[in-house]
């Protein structure tokens, strides 16, 4: 890992050179004559920080466009569910590598991903320099060996990259893992310092069915176990009362918001303003390609202001700039990682964006532009912890 | 305008070659052998029909992100207005040549355009190749010399492209323009057979105030004033009830659906599910990039399914196939021009997408991958009346 030097680029209104070295943010105003292991002229482009998706399964990029346009039910029991079944190891490593391509043409530098044969997917962030959080998923379906197992994992992994890749405690849904279960995750992940990644209150029948099974709905059903807290990822959070959203806060769960996946299965609209206002660290994810169909945090960021500002009837709802804090450092800092803005001493995570693109002319307002009007083909180069994963369009 | 062999292009899902001549689809299986005065190779391509855009101010391309994230009413009265006002016939050329440029590159040979110094336009149009219906605008602020100099110019303007470029009549709105002038706008387009475009119930104020001023809601004013019938493009329609749908339908009214703006405006949703069950011809438009903030309908059709199924919480409604028919189809067929669809005989309009772009992978369905996966940066080659307005990537 050696130093680069970006030069001539625009970091918000102004024109500089800016130094990385030993993966983070030297000097954003780096004198004339700094020398670097490498320069890249970056005149006619911008700075910006990359995207961290927070809820993926980047292997299902494999089922993209295999089924649309049904019902979640028939998609997941005659369509998903069959075609997972026949996945091999080798299937995973393709479509993670598939995903992982994707990701890094659209700008994204991580993820945290669900889903099994966790060891490809491992393999395929290493060897690409992106980050992620992968979460080894539970079901109450498994054996409780293959439970065992899994367990046995999460004690004794270590990261093959050094700091790049992390794992997860991922209990799929309350519906599809039990209260025993979910304790056990819960109690695994604290004693490992793990992040616990879970849907949650995606549909209204999950709702419905949790309220009849446990006379609770899901958020006042996992706090009562205790499983709540700070380190608690959840992906969705449609269905939720004001009440349930002041839980949520008060325990400091992120939500992972995914509107294209919502969306398009007609699962509902996302509560933004209630989660907003009752407090929530809100970030962005684009669920699997199965459901949205891409992983483009771009396109999901104008999804995410648009779709909030129409259900609120308020334009001035999620202005630019707060969708990209949403889609950045909020997701950087949900899992720790010290990134998701321009600044120095912060690890060096970027793209440049390229305003010579006739979606970003003219520039009156350069955020304006990335939300609202860019296409992920303006991105040039892309940089994660200090290395270039893509430079010119060239992986 | 010569002939054109497009050869290997995936149509549909077969290999096969298809031959263009004097602007038109000759033969969709060329037999080996063929020649043509150009060849394109497009193995590992696909041929889709282009994009034709309803509703736009193609010249507002200048205010993109100018204004953001404000009000309807202050984005006008405090931003819009005023730039406008100092916009000479030069930056509406300006204008109109970067809207031209993003159109081609993101897929669309034709729009309906609504704006003022209609000449620069015109004569953009003319240089780029594409297709456009120029709408002539009426306000009712404008001078009686004014409003007189333009009939006069609609009754004796011709085509300087000899089959590319119409022009409509377009009263802005029934907030903008009385009902004497609206009348004579009906009138005039009827006697010269060309298409009436207006903006038509895109707020809750719209409605409540026409009801206050002519104590009917704006659908029945203008059914009132005979306005509608089927040579009647109608842009936005978000706020409209079962009766109202029914009338536009009976009418023949074509209307021009433009989600990015509706939502970004905080307009309200549109009523997908109702104005098609009445039966309307609904097509796709963008609106001005200063409300959207690009021109792109791959994008646009991906919202309007995407916001579709949401609305109705039906994942069912809008299929990728519908999308598609919607944003090309039905948008040629509203305005007489034979294309739209791949087929012998049409008029030769379309676009070659390149299926080896990561975000046409793996392809299980080469529609869903279009309309949900795809970026605008997939288009390869644009194609519009049998000549080459982009190849590889290339304007």
């Amino acid at each position: 890992m050696g130093s680069l030097l970006i030069k001539d680029v625009r970091l918000d209104d102004r024109i500089t050179d800016i130094l990385i070295a030993d993966g983070r943010f030297k000097s954003l105003e780096a004198p004339a004559g700094t020398v670097a292991d490498k320069v890249i002229d970056a005149s006619g482009m911008a700075i910006l920080p990359p995207f961290y998706n927070t809820h993926t399964h980047a292997a299902m990029t494999l089922l993209r466009g295999y089924a649309d346009d049904m019902p979640l039910h028939k998609w997941l029991q005659e369509y998903i569910w069959p075609y997972e079944d026949k996945l091999t190891p080798q299937d995973i490593r393709e479509g993670s590598r598939l995903a992982v391509r994707e990701m890094i043409k659209t700008g994204t530098v991580f993820f945290s991903d669900m889903y099994f044969d966790i060891e490809e997917t491992v393999d395929v962030v290493r060897e690409s320099g992106m980050r992620a959080a992968i979460g080894v998923t539970f079901v109450e379906s498994h054996s409780k060996s293959q439970q065992a197992e899994k367990l046995e994992l999460l004690k004794h992994w270590t990261d093959p990259t050094g700091g790049r890749i992390t794992l997860t405690v991922a209990p799929h849904a309350v519906y599809t893992v039990g209260p025993d279960l979910l304790v056990r995750c819960a109690d695994t992940a604290r004693s490992l310092g793990l992040k616990l990644h879970i849907h949650l209150c995606e549909t209204r029948k999950e709702v419905d069915d949790c309220l009849a099974e446990h006379g609770m709905t899901p958020v006042r059903y996992l706090d009562s176990l205790g499983f709540l807290g700070p380190d608690v990822i959840a992906a969705h959070v449609v269905h939720v009362d004001p009440e349930e959203a002041a839980i949520l806060a008060e325990r400091g769960v992120t939500i992972s918001h995914c509107p294209c996946s919502n969306l398009k299965l007609a699962s509902g609209f996302f509560p933004y303003k209630l989660l907003k206002e009752a407090g929530c660290r809100i970030t962005l994810g684009t669920d699997g390609a199965s459901s949205n169909n891409n992983l483009d945090m771009r396109e999901e960021m104008k999804f995410a202001a648009l779709v909030s500002k129409a259900c609120s009837g308020n334009p001035e709802v999620m202005p630019a700039a707060e969708a990209m804090d949403m889609a950045c450092r909020q997701g950087a800092e949900a899992f720790g990682i010290n990134a998701g803005v321009i600044a120095e001493g912060k690890l060096a995570d970027a793209i440049l964006v390229d305003l010579s693109d006739v979606r970003m002319q003219p520039c009156h307002h350069l955020l304006s532009n990335w939300v609202y009007a860019a296409g992920s083909s303006c991105i040039d180069t892309v940089i994660c912890d200090g290395n270039i994963l893509m430079e010119h369009h060239e992986l």
